[in-house]
Order: structure tokens, then C-alpha cells, then sequence
């Protein structure tokens, strides 16, 4: 009777803790030493029963992460493209310094590329990872020793990070994210049930993770390591001795390293790309969205050992067949052209912004890369509030929350418009920060 | 003493159940039943507890349907196509009769479309569910009271019904699959770790389903009963009775209704659309690839009420932002064009090879719609080696397992080549039967 008692009190904490506080990691703890017990007691294989707490636990979180989901997502810099498109549509005239999308066009080969793809009948289903002529240019550009087969094409650098997540994880295991970040990781690891566990970076650590707190992070349900430098939205990009470090970790606990590289043509200084350091383990992620401006084109790719690849080409064939065939036609017309013009440009760019946020005296890092200045706003208002005031004064920017829950003093400005609009653009935040 | 061991033993019969026979419904009542029992008197909530089980059954489900899957994929007509490809690299000349892709271009307001997205700028990030132009008008053409909320543009049929299934089914939640049909949604519901019954069909029933069986086969678990009419690979098409029988089922246990109409443009009889039975719990797959022979562009659609439309398209932010604009924008074009010549000429071409087979004397059901025909070998060899004996001799057919299990006395013949390259695949398939 007395051990009844005691079942039913423990359930009751697994089911409180399911409901109330996921992430309180003492019951945590108290929850898998009892299961522990509990499945020697009566000759369960203890991995069994631990596997069956997380699939839980994990099941819990992916529900709650999913509607926490929906509140950032409200917020986020596609919500406010949204509200500033409404306002336009009523008259109001906005500045967009709130998405990541080029204002520049495509190469000119795409042009010529489009308009032949009729004539050369390249409108059918393609193999699963890409046609054969893509992936091997992309293999080549790449270098790194990177083959066909360790290439394959996506429907845009989303779709090889929902591949790469929802083939390697699973309910019960966890992603290590570090963050502020773009929000697509730990979203895709919610959707498998997978929990992502958040090691944060502040502007006075310049954005750089801390070993220590990573490597206090890893158990034995880690599964991967979500990297994304140059970074959405600070712009940072990790010196090799950090790189280093962290692949080395990864490589002693046997973990995945998905490392998001899609800014690496949007480089201002040195960059390593986690390919390397040579780890079998790691899967790049890149895309034509922001080096040759094609985002509505909607290819990406990734690279990883075949093995890898193989397992995202099942995701792929169950969810979308193949790849459009002209758009990767237009992909592979584009990727001779050098997209060095389109770096100096947002490098430009992002000096301006920076002369100007330096004006208002607002702390930021100067970005090593990408296409954004992540500055704290240093003001009473949190930063969703401060988004709509400057939308009421016509210029749109991201709320830095979009990027991390803890980061509600940020906004990220984005470098995807004509200069002279920039400088209005940045007229209006100044006149919204004065008046907060 | 006697209670720890009475657990220890159901224990062990749901791991052993778990690895080895997770299909036999009287172990599965047993174990459900302990489950139940035992909840009861430990004090749990007896939902919670099952929920526990199907959650585990499932994923032990999923295990061993993708690693089924795989055996199965390499039967499939993807695989018959990799072989003839290589066969075909090698010098050999085969008769494509596997694929399901039409051998005629897109309209061509196609071409032109195409021509034009550059200059117009036609290239960016679009809405997750699509450009409203295209919604639009899809939701005109479609009529029924469909308006543009309820449509969502998706990239092919497939990411239509992938979407359906892991927004609306989770890990232990059941899909009734009526077979012989495409396989993509027993493939899209174990992705979400669901399980998927199957209630066979056979040509002696001319392919209908029963509805008795298909009753006794819904329970407390079933969330959704997927539809493929006009049917890949039969070609049949459901009568009206039948549908309202169904359809009064699946309202009665508040059960979605998927049902795929990618072939609605290849109708030789009357066809009723789901949709007619205006039940809000239902959600259509449609596609440009089979009507308008725009399989490579990968622009699907499904259609069912806002709220669902809502799940499916977080589904779509999730995995890949959202369509490429510029094959949007060629669907957008194709949409006004009839796909009446289409019908008329795989009509024609069925009729060939219904002649033809009726020669052979094989027995099929002669198909309502749709490309295809699925006619039983009546021989001594297996359906993968009649397809490999017909390779050899120059033509591929898919084998009829890679649409249901059991079908292994069956191919299906697609009707995507010109008739004088029909004529001479079916002399082969006839050599081919002959030398069995």
C-alpha cells in the first residue's frame, strides 16, 4: 500500500511536471532517478524505460515549444513584414529594414537560364538529391574535397535543416543551440519531438559561446550542435580556436555538428567552415537565397558524408518528390557568377548603419559577416513595443526576441535596401529611440 | 512476489511484441487491456497510460515500417526507372511504361510565364501558403463554395499531403489507408510515428472497399482515412453511394478525410469530389503535375477549411518558408488552360491497352480515370520478376507491390508514352508473359 501511495504520488509529479515545468531540471532529475528504480525493480531494461520518459517529456515539449511558437512567431520579423505590407496597402510608406531578403536581383544568366528552360524541356521530376550536374558544380565551388555525392539540393537552406534535423533526431533526444540565432533549429527539432537546449551569448561575451557552459551541457541524449556563423542576427563570426573547440567536443561526445553557413558569401573577415575540420559528423547547410539573391528561387543544399545525405534524401523523397527542375536550372546558371559585388555592397551598407547606430550610441557589435546589426536599444520599452512605434513612424525592423526569448532589448536591421533609404530608414529609428 | 512477476512477464510480452510482432491485434488487446488494468490501480489516468503505449507502439511502428519501406521502395517504379536509366546509359533501349509523368509539354502560357519572371521581378520570398493570385484562382476554378482561405499552394501533391498528416496526426495516432494506392501516406504518417491500417481491396471486388471492414476498423485511435480516387494504380473511381457511405462514417467518428484528387483532370465517368459532401473535416490534394503535365515545377495544392489550412501551413514555415515564386507564377499561367486534350488522349491510350491486355487475356478492371492500368500476371513468378524479365527484354512496368504488399500478382502499366511506343512496350510485356 505504502509503495502504491508512493507510485501514485511520483506519477502525479511526472504528470505535473508534463503540464506545469518542463524545464525545472531538479524534478527532471528526481523523475529519472525514480523511473530508474522503478524499472530495475520490476525488470524493465532501464534504457527502455528512460527511452519511454523522454519520448514523454519530449512529446510535452514539442507541444508547449510549438505554441510558445506561435508567440514568437507574432513577433517575429515575418509578422512585422506582415503589419508593415498592411500599412502600405492603407498608404503608409515603409522603410523595410526587417527582413533578409536582397533588394539587388539575381545574376544575368538566371534571366537567360529561365527563359530557355521551356525549349529544353527541364521541367520534370529529378532525382531525389538534385540533378547530377548541379550537385557537382555546388561540390566543386565548395572544394574541401566535397564529391557528388556528399551534395544534395533542397528546396531552399530551410528544408536541408529540416532534413538534416527531423533524419538525425528523433522524440527524446536533444539539440544544443547557440543563441541569438535564427529560430528555424530549434523549430524543426520541436516538430520531431526533440528538446533544444539553449546555451546563450550576450553582447558583452562579443556573441562568443562559453566552452564551459557547452560542455556542461552535453548528456547522453545529445544529439547535435546547431552552429550558424557568419550569424542571424549579430553578424559574429567564431575565431578558429572556438571553432576548434567546439568541433572538438562534439567529436569526443560523438554529436552532430549542423552548422548553418548559408551568409558564408557574406564574409568581411576570416571564415573556417566546420567542413575543415574534416569531422564525419558535421553537415553544412548553404543556399542561393543570399549570395546570388535568389530567394524566391527556393534552392539550397547540404553537405555531409553520403551516409547523411542519404538519410535527408528520404526525408525529401517522403515529403516533396524532388526539387522544382527549372529553379535548379537556374541555380546552376547562376553559380559561376561571383557574388563578390553583392558582399561589397552589404559590407558598404552595414558601415553606414553602424556610423549611425554609433551616433545614437547604441552598443552593438560590429559584424564580422551576414547581412544585420543586432543593437540593444538601452530604453524602458521592450523591443516588440519599440518595433511597432517605429512602424508607426515607417520604418520596419525584427524584434531581437525573434532571435532568442531573452533578448528583448535588441532589434536586428536589416542591410537589404537602397543606401539612401538606409539613411531614412535610420532618421525615423533614431526619432523612435529619442522618443521613447 | 506473484504481482512482480505477473508485471515482469507483461512486460515482457510488450517488449517482445514490440520487436517482433507489433501487427498481432490479440497480443496488442492483451497488452491494451494489462495497460488499462493496471493504470486503474496504480492511480493513473487510463488515457494517459494508453497514450503512453500507442506512443510506443508507434515509434516501434515506425522503426520497422521505414525499414519495410525501404524493401519496398527498392521494388518500387522509382527503382524500376534508376535501373532502366542505367540499362539506358549502357546503350539499351527501354520503353518507359513505369513512371507516372506525362510525355507531353505543359501549356504554353508556360513558356511565357517563364520568360517573364525576371523582368517582372518574380523571384522572392512568397506568403507560406502561397501568392494570392494563384489561391485565387485555384479556389474559382475549383468552385463548391471554395474560397481563397481554404486553399494553401504547396511545392507537388506530395508536400500537400505530407503536411495534412503531420499537422493533424501525431506518434500513436491511427490512418486507414485503403490499398491497392500511392504509398506516400503510410510513408507520411510513420514520418510522424503513426500507425496506418490497411484495408485490402481486390479485383475481384472491382477494387471497392468494404464497408463493413472498413467500420470494424475504426477505434478510439483513428484520426484520418486517406482516399485515392480516381485511384493510382486501379484507375477506379468510387460511385456516389459509396463515397456517402464513407464519408457518414468518417463524420460519425469525427475523422478526417484526405482525400487525393491529383487525377480529377483524367476523368472518363462521373466523378464527385469530396468536397461536394461539404464535411469540414476534410482536406483535397490537388496538383498541376498530372492535368497540365507539370510534374517538374512541384506546384500541388490542398484545399479544406482555414483552421486546417492554418496547421498545414505551419507545417509548410517550418520545413521550407514557402513555393518557389517563379513556379507559382507558371501555375498561375497554366491555370486558365484546359486539360481536356490530356483526358482525351491518355483515354485513348487506356483503350489501347485495354485491347491489347484483353488479347493477352489478363484480367483487370477497366480503369474510370486516371494513366494507368493494374492488371494481374496470372503466372508462376512474382511481380519484381516479371518486371526484371520485361527490363531484359526492353520495357519497364512498375510492379505491383510497391502500391500494397500483398499485390504481388499485379503491375501497373502507365499510359505517359506516344501510342506507337505503347504498341511496341506491350508487345514486349506480352513476350515477356508468353516466356513465363
Amino acid at each position: 500500500m505504502q509503495r502504491r501511495n508512493e507510485l501514485s504520488k511520483q506519477i502525479g509529479a511526472i504528470k505535473q511536471k508534463l503540464k506545469i515545468d518542463v524545464k525545472d531540471e531538479k524534478v527532471e532529475q528526481d523523475i529519472r532517478t525514480f523511473i530508474s528504480k522503478l524499472s530495475n525493480e520490476i525488470g524493465i531494461d532501464p534504457d527502455f524505460a528512460g527511452r519511454l520518459l523522454n519520448i514523454l517529456l519530449a512529446e510535452s515539449l514539442r507541444l508547449q515549444l510549438n505554441e510558445h511558437h506561435d508567440s514568437i512567431q507574432f513577433e517575429s520579423h515575418l509578422a512585422v513584414f506582415m503589419k508593415a505590407k498592411k500599412l502600405e496597402s492603407s498608404g503608409k510608406k515603409i522603410i523595410h529594414m526587417e527582413v533578409g531578403e536582397p533588394d539587388y536581383p539575381p545574376p544575368e544568366s538566371v534571366r537567360k537560364a529561365l527563359s530557355g528552360v521551356f525549349e529544353s524541356r527541364q521541367y520534370h521530376y529529378s532525382e531525389t538529391k538534385g540533378i547530377t550536374k548541379l550537385r557537382t558544380s555546388i561540390a566543386q565551388t565548395i572544394g574541401n574535397h566535397v564529391t557528388t555525392d556528399k551534395v544534395i539540393v533542397t528546396p531552399g537552406g530551410r528544408f536541408a535543416v529540416f532534413a538534416a534535423i527531423t533524419s538525425l533526431l528523433t522524440a527524446g533526444d536533444e539539440l544544443i543551440c547557440i543563441e541569438p540565432a535564427w529560430p528555424a533549429y530549434r523549430e524543426c527539432a520541436a516538430f520531431v519531438g526533440s528538446t533544444t537546449n539553449i546555451l546563450k551569448t550576450t553582447l558583452d561575451e562579443e556573441w562568443s559561446p562559453n566552452i564551459k557552459k557547452l560542455e556542461s551541457m552535453i548528456n547522453g541524449n545529445t544529439k547535435m550542435i546547431a552552429l550558424n556563423y557568419p550569424n542571424n542576427p549579430t553578424g559574429r563570426i567564431l575565431n578558429k580556436k572556438i571553432m576548434e573547440k567546439i568541433v572538438s567536443l562534439a567529436k569526443d561526445h560523438r554529436i552532430y555538428v549542423l552548422s548553418d553557413e548559408v551568409y558564408r558569401d557574406y564574409v568581411f573577415t576570416e571564415f573556417t567552415s566546420v567542413l575543415e575540420y574534416g569531422y564525419e559528423k558535421s553537415i553544412v547547410i548553404s543556399s542561393f537565397s543570399k549570395g546570388h539573391a535568389m530567394t524566391g528561387f527556393r534552392v539550397g543544399y547540404a553537405i555531409a558524408e553520403e551516409n547523411l545525405i542519404d538519410k535527408m534524401a528520404k526525408v525529401q523523397a517522403t515529403a516533396l518528390t524532388s526539387v522544382a527542375e527549372p529553379m535548379q536550372y537556374a541555380a546552376l546558371a547562376a553559380i559561376a557568377d561571383s557574388s563578390a559585388e553583392n558582399a561589397k555592397r552589404i559590407k558598404r551598407r552595414l558601415e553606414i548603419i553602424s556610423d549611425k547606430l554609433r551616433e545614437m550610441s547604441l552598443r552593438f557589435v560590429r559584424p564580422d559577416g551576414a547581412m544585420y546589426i543586432y543593437p540593444e536599444l538601452g530604453i524602458g520599452k521592450s523591443d516588440v513595443e519599440f518595433v511597432q512605434k517605429a512602424l508607426d513612424l515607417g520604418v520596419a525592423v525584427a524584434p531581437g526576441s525573434g532571435f532568442g526569448d531573452c533578448y528583448t532589448q535588441f532589434i536586428r536591421i536589416s542591410a537589404c535596401q537602397p543606401d539612401d533609404q538606409l539613411e531614412k530608414g535610420l532618421e525615423l529609428l533614431k526619432a523612435a529611440i529619442c522618443s521613447c
